[in-house]
């Protein structure tokens, strides 16, 4: 009997009882329920049929040999960290996935081997620094990088100075990556797989308004300088503006406001700005678009209005043959191909440095996610399944 | 040769070295600084005829009698507590110049004993609760906050079970209080000098929106209910509104965002609101219209919001003959008369629950105060101290 959607879904619970903090599900990169998580995962996997190793940047590595030589080598992954107080889907269910594939197969081998990998570190919650296992996997772990994670790697059991053992040999075909959604859009539109054509670039700003702080009771309304007053009206500003541009996200999330007393006029505000969108052209007109506005409105208002562009990551496009292929596999299941950028980071985006890289989400019910309500619907991680398994197939007859 | 608004000044500078933090003026209620500032004031009282008492609640008193028995008695004073890293000029500017206004009768006795009086806390700094200095005189500090304050009182070589002792006897005339203005108003006007009518009402509210925090990356603009912009909005709508009303302030002072995080769309915000207004049924019909409309603002978001009341605190008018009489005394000097609502509480609110009182505001260059760069213009304390003479006189004439 093939491993089920419930088996699936329960191996992921399971999985989610192993936590740095009792009650919830919080393991960060090599933390000591990881090397639970490792066992169970091991075990299904040479029960599959895999031979398993720790690679020594902490990724599980189990691979499924080609029925021939000299066989391309097929990696079907995501990770196994999580944030604090995570749900139990986000990561794992791309590796749970992964053997589920390969027992499906039921010992039959394939023209390619298959590498079900489960990448130690995705999130950065342990050292500010995400994607860790991907980078080792294609050889990006620089000396300070290293120098900050190596204690972490030797107390694991590992040796941080094997790490570039890690790195992808020349054999790989391509990278496979499950994931769940984490956004509404694939059960807003009813539907529970979306194949994911980029990740879309990140540009994250810090913007700071200056006005004047003052006493709250003795300054009029028209001698104020008022900054909290300026970022509001901005924050309107890129919640209006951003829809005009289909597939951009902008999003104010953070607000620190000085002196921050409730009888006081602020004096500066700073504010986070995030964009995303498929295409990095069209997401940085739509971020000097934001920075003129704010200028206009600290003009009108006497503020001033400066930034610091923290983050400007470039968008990145899956394969498209990979994906093409995914979108046969998604119709052949009788159902409308969803093609969707996708907002969020994902190991996808690393190892496309590499290989050729595809994704497909997974519908993300109530579009929640980094939360203990993180869920997947069994009918949807079955498509998901049977997905996979076409696509299996499709890349069989390639390479037969 | 009268005590000049030089000297005023000086003195003021002077005790601003007093402080728990070199470098800048930090002194809270009984403070071990305190006991420099009293000597000082005191050598100044005695060299001035009047005889000085620190009563348990830790005021300094200067008394200087009447030139008969039986007399009323006129309290004239302020402050000498101050903010952390203060200026100045906030609170020791009405001591200061109550001890100079006797230096000028130089000696003469009038129908009328006046006491200057230098209260012991009413920023509120050391224990969280403003006023005890003034509450004190008036009878008001209860069991609960003397058992808080007793320890301070007592280190400060006091004894808290003779608190009572503070308060005001049954021949108080009145109270007159000179204070800087705190803000820009009447620099705008170009006039060195108001009259304070009242001290406006507050109120001060916790406004809470909330939404729902998801991925800024996955989650379309289209379906967020994002918590900070109906907040942003409602901000802009407390701006746009308050000033249609003449002499109301209204501020976001506090903006608390959660999660906080530049990725994540705010799932909730926390802002305080603080509205002013020297008639009590206007300021609460402000109040209301505002959380009307965040009602308005949240409903059409699918938000919601709450809130909580955490300030209603009357308008105190000041009396309107000891007015009157303090308009006189500026209308005496060529200038216009202004009369201004005072947005900040001060003592004088407090005894104007037990006496007749007056407030005169002295123009604060840049509108800045409770910051090392607060300051007086010799000639507006000149004119503070000539006003201060013809209110004396005045009321000398009355008494005669």
């Amino acid at each position: 009997m093939p491993t089920s959607a419930e088996d699936v879904i329960g191996r992921c619970r399971l999985l989610a009882e192993f936590t740095e903090e009792p009650g919830f599900t919080t393991r960060t990169f090599l933390s000591a329920p990881m090397h639970a998580v490792h066992a169970h995962i091991r075990t299904w996997m040479e029960q599959a049929g895999l031979s398993v190793v720790t690679d020594h940047a902490g990724n599980l590595r189990g691979f499924y040999p080609a029925d021939r030589n000299s066989a391309p080598r097929l990696f079907i992954g995501s990770h196994l960290d999580t944030v604090p107080r995570a749900g139990a889907f986000d990561g794992i269910l791309g590796v749970v996935l992964g053997v589920a594939l390969i027992e499906r197969l039921n010992g039959r081998h394939i023209p390619f081997g298959v590498e079900v990998i489960g990448f130690s570190e995705e999130e950065g919650v342990r050292f500010g620094v995400p994607f860790i296992g991907s980078r080792a996997l294609i050889g990006d772990v620089d000396d300070a990088l290293l120098a900050t994670i190596a204690d972490a790697i030797t107390a694991f059991g590992l040796d941080p100075r094997r790490i570039g053992e890690a790195r992808v040999g020349d054999d790989a075909l391509g990278y496979l990556e499950f994931h769940i959604e984490q956004g509404p859009v694939l059960e807003s539109l009813d539907l529970p797989l979306g194949v994911v054509e980029a990740i879309s670039g990140q540009s994250r700003l810090d913007v700071l308004f200056k006005g004047s702080a003052n006493h709250a009771g003795t300054t009029p309304m028209h001698l104020r300088r008022d900054a909290l007053a300026g970022a509001a009206e901005w924050i309107s500003a890129v919640e209006r503006e951003a829809p005009s541009v289909p597939g951009a996200v902008a999003t104010v999330g953070r607000v620190a406001v000085s002196p921050g007393a409730s009888n006081v006029i602020p004096g500066s505000v700073t504010t986070s700005l995030d964009v995303r969108h498929p295409n990095d052209a069209v997401r940085h007109e739509i971020v000097e678009r934001l920075l003129r506005c704010a200028n206009h409105i600290a003009a009108r208002r006497c503020l001033t209005v400066s930034w610091e562009r923290r983050l400007d990551q470039p968008a990145v496009a899956m394969d498209s043959a990979l994906t093409q292929m995914l979108e046969r596999a998604v119709a052949a299941t009788g159902r409308p191909v969803h093609r969707m950028p996708s907002g969020a980071g994902h190991d996808a985006m690393i190892v496309a440095r590499r290989m050729p890289a595809a994704m497909l989400f997974v519908s993300s019910p109530g579009g929640i996610s980094h939360h203990p309500d993180e869920s997947v619907l069994a009918e949807d991680v079955a498509e998901a399944l049977e997905v996979g398994m076409a696509f299996l197939e499709e890349l069989e007859r390639r390479y037969a």
